[in-house]
């Protein structure tokens, strides 16, 4: 997969654009994915779904640890939350390595509220290559 | 909030319904979703979105926790993928409570594909309840 | 390692004998491990050290992975505390296999106090096996 | 509690003492601790007990949530292992506060090998303070 990339697999993700994310960068196993929280992204007490949050997050990661040219994939993640997104909100994943080691790797995730930097989550991300 | 019940709470989550995530069923700590995987919810490797998954997961815990009559919100959780979804598959999220003591509960999701019930994925979940 | 078993990596396991851990029993993807919380065992606020509650567990979920005559080792985990040990009580570790799937596993760990069953921690580890 | 100090705290634990754990320096939500891994502190596989090397991390940890001044203890962790430690090495951990928002906290601990500065494991820790 000669042309294996943080853009291209992002790019080619359909639940991402379903959801509204968008990469806003990756390199060096770092990434950068934002998204706008809208009505129907939201729970039955009117916060983000929790589960759209670590979405974000995990798009971030996704393309931090396919950053490096090789294709790989979450093994698992832990999130914790810290405060709800809203409607309108802006929620930006900040996601960097903490290691990667042979096919296995780290990466943590920081969300927060684009407005004010407010930290809504932080998410840690295992990483795993595959096999090419 | 006299009337807070788990079908309450996922029959107004607008995030679960924009995914097509239905409550099979709720009571004492248990809860049970099933989410259809379509094609806007792979991901760039044709697979579902590990982060939908979550999800899935993430609203049977919710739906469990709420169960008891008292207002619950995830404090974080983590996530162990095993197998990919893929677009058709009926996946099955289950829910049990594994323990609550006073504010603070650790529920268990385990996440099968509907047609032969292989495990999909793992998840444990941290709840707290919130004031009221 | 012909006879790799359970019982011969604890009772190899000069960290559980220094630490009075003891094998109960291992067999199937299970495991119990026991420990008395000893005055040398507590931290600053007189309680059982919360990593030494989690070595007991991780103690536990060796014996459980290497049930199955495979080299295994613990890739990570996850613990979450529930109520203190104190020295004197006994503490009980129970493991069971949630999942094997080729060389990865997951493995839930309860630990209770032996005299009235309460739940001191609930503990998750990740599991892989070596090359042989 | 008018002289809770993460000094005073590591230096009452007892579990630290018995293992040979040292707090380095501790301050602004942020810790060091070293220990140096005995005989007596390996697996069946002659490797530094995972269960050890977590509690080296969770040392750091309530020394970094203690420099506070505000009583403040373990709510759980998750680790994952990068590379074992063997008899003689002198391990490294070093915490750092990532977030804390009421009486919650998280917190990341690297724990290395100090003769070469590679990585034995990552760890974060959930916080939080008590009463008073």
């Amino acid at each position: 997969m000669s042309e294996h990339s943080a853009e291209s697999m992002i790019g080619a993700d359909r639940a991402a654009a379903m959801l509204g994310i968008e990469l806003l960068g990756a390199g060096d196993g770092t990434a950068r994915t934002i998204m706008t929280v809208r009505p129907d992204m939201v729970n039955g007490l009117d916060l983000c779904h929790g589960g759209l949050v670590a979405t974000l997050a995990d798009t971030a990661f996704a393309a931090a640890c396919n950053s490096r040219s090789r294709v790989t994939v979450a093994a698992g993640f832990d999130v914790t939350f810290l405060r709800p997104g809203k409607v309108g909100d802006r929620l930006l994943a900040e996601a960097r390595e903490v290691v990667l080691q042979g096919r296995s790797g780290v990466y943590d995730v920081v969300v927060t509220r684009e407005k004010d930097g407010s930290m809504v989550a932080v998410f840690r991300g295992r990483s795993r290559a595959t096999g090419a």
